[in-house]
C-alpha cells in the first residue's frame, strides 16, 4: 500500500505533513511518496528529526497557496498538488491525502484523477462527532446548489464510506430538512426525498437540526450549502461551550479544584469533539481515494487522514461507489 | 399596557399561560386578555389558585391542536388563537403572545393583523445564546424558500427589534453564508449581499457557521430552511453537549463531589442555553407585536414572552420597521 501526500499543502506543512506520514509508516506499514519542494522538505526532516524509512520524496517545485484560485490547480502543473494528483491518476498510489485549500483539492481531484463513471459530482464527507457514533455529513461543501439526483449519489457514496470504513452494515441514511414530514423542505428536498424513498438505500426519512447531533443516523445527506452551514455550526457550537466549561471551571478556587478533580474525564470531553481525531474530509466521487485534510492540520491529524486514506483504499470505497451508480444507471435505463 | 394572550396554545396551556400572565401582571404592570375556553380556564384557575387580577377572560370555545393544518385559522374562527388575533387586529389590545403551533399563528398573524405595509414576508426572529451577547436568527423557519429582497427586509426587522427591545444601538447585521467572501453563496445570498451593503443597515458582510455562536453579529440573515437548519443545530448542540457533560460528573464519586462543587457554576451555564430565559420567537412584519411562545413553553418561559410583547409594543418596533420599509420603497421608485 503507497499513500500519496501533498506534502506542501496546509498550514504546518512540510514538517505536519512528514511528521504526520512518518507516525503513518510506523503505525499502519504503509509507503509514502510525499509530493513538494525538496529542499524545503529536506529542511523540516532535518530540523524535526523526521525517520524517512518508507517515505520516498517526489520533487514538486511548486505550492499552491492556501487562498488561491482553485482553478489554479490546472494552471500551475508543477504544485505540490498538482503533482500528487498526477502520480494517482497514474497508479503511483494507491490513496491521496492534502491539507491544502479544499476548492483546489476538489477541482484538482475532478480534472486529473475524474470522477467514476455515472457521477454526477463529486462530494465532500465529514466524519462528525455525536452523542453516539461518529456520522458522516455529505455534502459538507464541495457543491453549494445541487439538483436531487446528486443528493440521492451523496447519499449511497456516504453510505458507501460508513459501511467499508467505519464498519456499519446497513448505515441508517437521513435527508437533512427544516422538519421530520415527507413533505418538507423546497423542491431540492422534496424530490430528494422521493428518490431516496426508492432508492435501496437504508433511508430513514428526514432529520431536524436538533436530531443531527443526537447520532440518529449514519449519514446525513444534503446539499453543500447546508452542509457547510451545519458542519460550521456544529464545529462553534463545540468551541463555544468548551470555552463556557473552561470559564466555568477558571472561576474561583473551588472550581479550580473541581477542575484538577475532572482532569481526566475533561480530556475525554475534549477528545470527543477534537477534529483531529476524526481525521480529514474524504472526497467521494472520484475513481480514487482522497482525503482532504484539515488546513490546520498537525501531524497526529494529518496521520489519521493517512489512515483514512488507507481504509478507503483497502476496502474500495470506490468500487462500492462505482457499483451501486452502475446498478441506479441500469435501473433508469432498463432498455440501454 | 393590555397583551392578549392565546390562553389555549401550547403543550401546557391553559395552566402555563394563566400562572406566566398572573406573573407578567405582578411584575410588568400590564393587563391581560386571557383567550380560550372559559370553563377550562376557570377550571386551571381554581385548581391552580391562579391570582386574576388585571386578567379578563375573553371566552372562545375551540383550540387549535398543535398539529392541526395550520390554514385551519382562518376555517375555524371561534378557535383561541383566531380570536386573540381579531382582537388584535380590533386594537383591543397593544401585543399578542401564542405557544400554539407555529404555521397557524403565522397564517393567522399575516392573514387577519395583516403584514406592515410594504413588507413582503413576515419573519419569525429567534433570540438566541451566544459566547457574549443574545442575538437574532431571522427567518428561523417561517419562509422556506425566499427571495433577496426579503432577505433584505428581514434584516431591517430583526435590526429594529434588537434596537428597540435589546437596547443596541446600531445592531451588527450578518448573512449566513458558506464562507466569509462577498461572492459565496448560490444567487440569493450574492443578491441579497449586494442588497444589504447599499440597505444603510450596519451590515458586517457574510457569516460562516463557526462564527454564529460566537456573538460577533446582533442580527443574523437567512432563508426559512437555513435558519430552521442553524436554529436547531445550535439547540441539538446545547442539548448534546450539555448531556455529554452531566454523563461526565456522573462518572464516579469523584467527578461526583466536584459536580456538588461546581453546582452553582453548572447552574448558570446551564441557564444560558435555557430557552426559557430567552422568551418566544418575535413575528416580525405584522402591523403588531405577535410573540411565539415555544410550544412548551412552562409559566416562566410564557412570561418572558409576555415581557417581550410588552417590549415591542412599549417601544414600537412595528412602527421602526414601517418607517425603514417606506423609505426603502421610495428610494426605489423615486418618481412615483
Amino acid at each position: 500500500m503507497n499513500i500519496i501526500i501533498d506534502a506542501m499543502g496546509g498550514d504546518n506543512a512540510p514538517a505536519a505533513t512528514l511528521l504526520g506520514a512518518a507516525a503513518a509508516v510506523k503505525n499502519l506499514g504503509i509507503c509514502i511518496t510525499a509530493v513538494g519542494n525538496s529542499a524545503v522538505m529536506q529542511a523540516a526532516v532535518k530540523q524535526h528529526n523526521i525517520d524517512m524509512q518508507n517515505i520516498s520524496i517526489h520533487h514538486a517545485p511548486e505550492t499552491m497557496e492556501m487562498d488561491e484560485d482553485a482553478t489554479n490547480v490546472r494552471k500551475r502543473p508543477n504544485t505540490s498538488l498538482a503533482v500528487a494528483l498526477r502520480l494517482l491518476a497514474e497508479d503511483k498510489g494507491d490513496a491521496l491525502v492534502s491539507a491544502g485549500s479544499t476548492g483546489a483539492v476538489l477541482v484538482g481531484a475532478t480534472l486529473v484523477v475524474k470522477r467514476i463513471k455515472g457521477v454526477s459530482r463529486a462530494a465532500l464527507g465529514a466524519v462528525m462527532p455525536s452523542a453516539k457514533n461518529p456520522w458522516i455529513l455529505i455534502d459538507c461543501g464541495a457543491n453549494t446548489e445541487c439538483r436531487p439526483e446528486q443528493l440521492l449519489q451523496f447519499a449511497a457514496m456516504g453510505s458507501a464510506y460508513m459501511q467499508k470504513v467505519m464498519g456499519i452494515k446497513s448505515p441508517i441514511v437521513a435527508l437533512a430538512n427544516n422538519g421530520a414530514e415527507e413533505n418538507k423542505g423546497g423542491p431540492l428536498q422534496q424530490a430528494a426525498f422521493a428518490l431516496l424513498k426508492q432508492s435501496g438505500l437504508n433511508f430513514a426519512g428526514n432529520i431536524e437540526g436538533r436530531a443531527i447531533p443526537m447520532g440518529q443516523a449514519d449519514v446525513i445527506v444534503c446539499d453543500g450549502f447546508t452542509g457547510n452551514i451545519i458542519l460550521k455550526t456544529v464545529e462553534g457550537m463545540a468551541k463555544m461551550m468548551s470555552g463556557k466549561i473552561k470559564e466555568m471551571f477558571y472561576a474561583s478556587g473551588k472550581t479550580k479544584i473541581a477542575g484538577l478533580m475532572m482532569k481526566k474525564s475533561l480530556a475525554e470531553f475534549k477528545k470527543g469533539f477534537d477534529y483531529k481525531e476524526f481525521g480529514g474530509a474524504p472526497l467521494l466521487g472520484i475513481k480514487k481515494p482522497v482525503i482532504k485534510a484539515h488546513g490546520s492540520s498537525d501531524a497526529k491529524a494529518f496521520m489519521n487522514a493517512i489512515r483514512q486514506a488507507k481504509d478507503c483504499a483497502a476496502q474500495d470505497v470506490c468500487g462500492t461507489i462505482e457499483a451501486f451508480i452502475s446498478a441506479q444507471k441500469s435501473e433508469e435505463t432498463p432498455d440501454e
